[in-house]
């Protein structure tokens, strides 16, 4: 008896990444210009480069030209950023994407804000987080993960003006800027968070939930109001032994409850993630073609 | 049956003035510094006017130095950018504000981005608010007005972390920045605006409500819960026969009916204004002890 749809961010990332692929050979054609992104890898994490391997891989299937860095887990922050500061005054870099977390003798904030606005696809940038938060003021990118919620949105046709939204989380790189996305265009937001006292009451209220905490299936189905629209952004470990690795991901929502309750939401994997990489495309796209008054 | 506490922001402003009359005088006796405030005034808005004499008064009253720049309402954008940046280079200016509105025929925009973030006492700038938004940074300085009422907050004893906060409006120098406060303080926090269909449920979740929306009265007493606080930022005029200027000024809240439900509430006037002014006073202070490393 599931009644919601599911949100499949797997085909919805898929169409933009077809789109994208035709912008791209029609930029090429017209200028000559193909987008490049640049990544910067610290250290030997696995999952780190996995995400690095899924990024290189989306780039090439759309056409965009990648560069990427592989630095010793023992570099020092001087290097980082003089790679940082070559792939700002390169043309053929548009975009740059140092993969976090860095190796905790590095200076996070530095690196970052070592990346020139123009460039910044992540939307990592407190000026992209000001521009963003602010009334008449335009972010030159904004962070993937949290625009690619807000597409899903969109492809779906679902209303947010004027509709009560209630993100749980408030990262800097999800929640906040989900938050402020929704606030954009005219949702009354609310943002829970982990000292919130009476978090299920709250999200009650919400037509549209944007749940990114790190909590497997913290969101219960009687924390849904019947018909809101829900967005899982958590990708959670779980044991389970009939898995081949031993474990499956989660989502931050209770999808077997949710499901029943919501009419629209997104499955972990399989929703928010793909989209996450689609957006980074679409950054990577729209930086180049702004740098090159392309329209 | 008034019940509410009445928070006294004339006598907090006070107070504050007093205690940075103590740490300028103890500044320019340790190292010789005294902070300077810089003003731009452009035309000869009456109101414009009054504004920059009574920050002007203010200064003296503490002992900041204060510089003002008048110029005509033609002006060009190129004269005020070039006072500002006069004022950016000057090593005896440590704050520096350009009193809005502007003439019509200037970018405001281009006009504030020009201030440097060090002296942007205002906190206007979107890299002053993008660090308040996020997690781990810090602004280095944040809006007068809505830190005028968290500092209200503070010297009342009123707790903030874990309760719900509702801020009316989101204008990019009261609302938002109210709201990003109250969140980094840890409560949980709701914005509603103009096109919130419900309003009056919204707030009446609230233990803390901010009112910045330039509607005189809006807030009614069954838009309250019973015991909260209540800041009233608004300064509206409404026609008053009694009085000899033939209005008198109402806040955002009717007060007469909030001051039975709340547990404490500002007047309007004498509330949250004299701080807006004693924050910005504060703010030059420290820059000009952050500029000159004094603690
Ligand atoms: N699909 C994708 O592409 C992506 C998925 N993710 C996933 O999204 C999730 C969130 O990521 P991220 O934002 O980076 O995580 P963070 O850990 O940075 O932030 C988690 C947020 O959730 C809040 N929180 C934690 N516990 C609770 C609780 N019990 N109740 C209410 N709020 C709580 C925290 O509150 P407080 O601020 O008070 O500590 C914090 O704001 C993770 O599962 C992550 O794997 C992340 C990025 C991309
Ligand atoms: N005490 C002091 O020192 C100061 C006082 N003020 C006073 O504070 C008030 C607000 O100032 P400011 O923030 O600059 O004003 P703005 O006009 O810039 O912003 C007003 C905000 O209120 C919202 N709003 C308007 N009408 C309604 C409504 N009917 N219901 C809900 N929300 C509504 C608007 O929503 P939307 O965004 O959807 O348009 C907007 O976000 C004014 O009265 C002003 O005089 C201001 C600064 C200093």
């Amino acid at each position: 008896e599931t009644s919601a749809k599911v949100i499949d961010g797997k085909s919805i990332a898929k169409q933009i990444r077809d789109e994208i692929t035709v912008e791209i050979s029609r930029m090429k054609d017209t200028v000559g210009v193909v987008p490049g992104l640049a990544v910067i890898l610290v250290g030997d994490r696995k999952d780190s480069a996995t995400y690095v391997r899924n990024k290189k891989k989306a780039c090439e299937s759309v056409g965009i030209n990648s560069y990427e860095v592989n630095l010793p887990e023992d570099s020092t922050e001087q290097e980082v950023l003089k790679h940082i500061s070559g792939f700002n005054d390169d043309p053929t870099v548009h975009g740059i994407l140092v993969q976090l977390p860095l190796p905790s003798h590095m200076n996070e904030q530095n690196i970052l804000n070592s990346v020139c606005i123009e460039k910044d696809v992540d939307g990592f940038h407190p000026l992209n987080i000001g521009r963003l938060a602010m009334r008449g003021r335009e972010p030159l990118f904004v962070s993937c993960t949290p625009k690619g919620c807000i597409e899903l949105l969109h492809r779906y046709g679902v209303e947010i003006k004027g509709r009560r939204a209630v993100v749980i989380g408030r990262s800097n790189i999800v929640g906040t800027p989900a938050a402020l996305l929704l606030q954009r265009e005219d949702a009354t937001v609310s943002v829970v968070h982990s000292r919130t006292k009476n978090p299920e009451e709250i999200t009650r209220q919400a037509d549209i939930i944007i749940a990114a905490v790190g909590q497997a299936n913290m969101v219960r189905g009687n924390w849904i109001k019947p018909g809101a629209v829900v967005i899982d952004v958590g990708i959670n470990a779980v044991e389970d032994a009939k898995s081949a690795k031993g474990y499956r991901l989660v989502g931050d929502v209770c999808y077997e409850e949710a499901c029943k309750i919501a009419s629209a939401i997104t499955p972990v994997p399989g929703g928010v993630g793909p989209m996450t990489i689609a957006m980074l495309l679409s950054n990577t796209l729209s930086s180049a073609k702004r740098i090159h008054n392309f329209k």
